[in-house]
């Protein structure tokens, strides 16, 4: 049991660190001591940084609510307004960013296992939102011209965008206009 | 004069490391051996990285072409197409992305200099871009409907999160989308 609770810190301190600094700015000894584990007993429970990023991206894609952006009882406008809603809400002070984002600014180019995972996740994430899109179309709240594959993927790009922005600004403004051109122009 | 090409060649170097790895793994000595300089030398013409990277992006936007995208002898939406036809062909093999984007993930929310010099980089892309769209819809050709200064910001965010998700899928995907939904059907 305490060695699954050492991995479990690393784990939960990596997810942080990563969303923090970045991948290459979090070390492993940051990591450590983040969690208030030796060093040397990562490599107990992880092969490499890279091996935990792989299960760090697993878990952070686990708290990104999916479930809610399934979910048919609510109108698919209105679900997909909450969902990125969330995603705005989670993020303190304009920092930090979506581990997807950072790690494909700066991961994706140098280790093909974490691509893979970066670009699975965002296919997951915008099959969730084109399946909105289309209900949306089905019953006459969304535009119908759209093809509701393109939409959900341009609206995952302007979504990371819109997170570098209000990163580099440090204000809600590429929030509220992410909401205003998104529900009142792109989709409407 | 030899110390001037030095500076220059080191500039060179960190514009092209920043853009491959950016920020954070660039480090200077891998900086000065991409120049074929001593590491020792690097000082005498920057303080820092930090500082190198201040005149790196200074650099890199003077490159990124913005007096075509503000030639109004070209019609609006074509002088916008070709300015992201532009932006994509200057990407090879789906690598590097862009170094605004790139130091958005990276640095911002650590160096108040660098975040300071990629908004205000953003800030002006998105008036030029703001321009382009006021004219297309004093002529007709894009939708009246639209805030300029908003569809302009909105379009700078789905451009980064673009480049994030071509690098990702290492597929033109990303730019095929980026191209079909903003001209068919956010600017339409």
């Amino acid at each position: 049991m305490a060695r699954r609770s050492m991995r479990e810190e690393i784990l939960e301190s990596g997810v942080q660190l990563f969303l923090e600094r970045g991948f290459n700015a979090a070390a492993v000894k940051d990591i450590t001591d983040r969690a208030g584990v030796p060093k040397g007993s990562f490599y107990n429970h992880f092969e490499s940084k890279e091996a935990l990023a792989e299960v760090a991206l697993e878990r952070y894609g686990e708290t990104r609510r999916m479930g809610d952006l399934a979910d048919r009882s609510v109108p698919p406008v209105e679900r997909m307004r909450r969902h990125f809603e969330f995603l705005r809400d989670e993020l303190p002070e304009f920092t930090k960013g979506c581990m997807y984002g950072n790690f494909g600014a700066e991961v994706v180019d140098h280790s093909e296992p974490l691509r893979k995972r970066v670009k699975g996740g965002w296919e997951y994430w915008a099959d969730q939102l084109a399946a909105a899109v289309a209900q949306g179309q089905s019953e006459g709240t969304i535009r119908a011209s759209l093809d509701p594959q393109q939409a959900a993927y341009y609206l995952t790009s302007a979504w990371e965008g819109t997170l570098l922005r209000a990163r580099a600004d440090k204000s809600a403004e590429a929030f509220e206009i992410f909401f205003a051109v998104t529900f009142d122009a792109l989709l409407a």
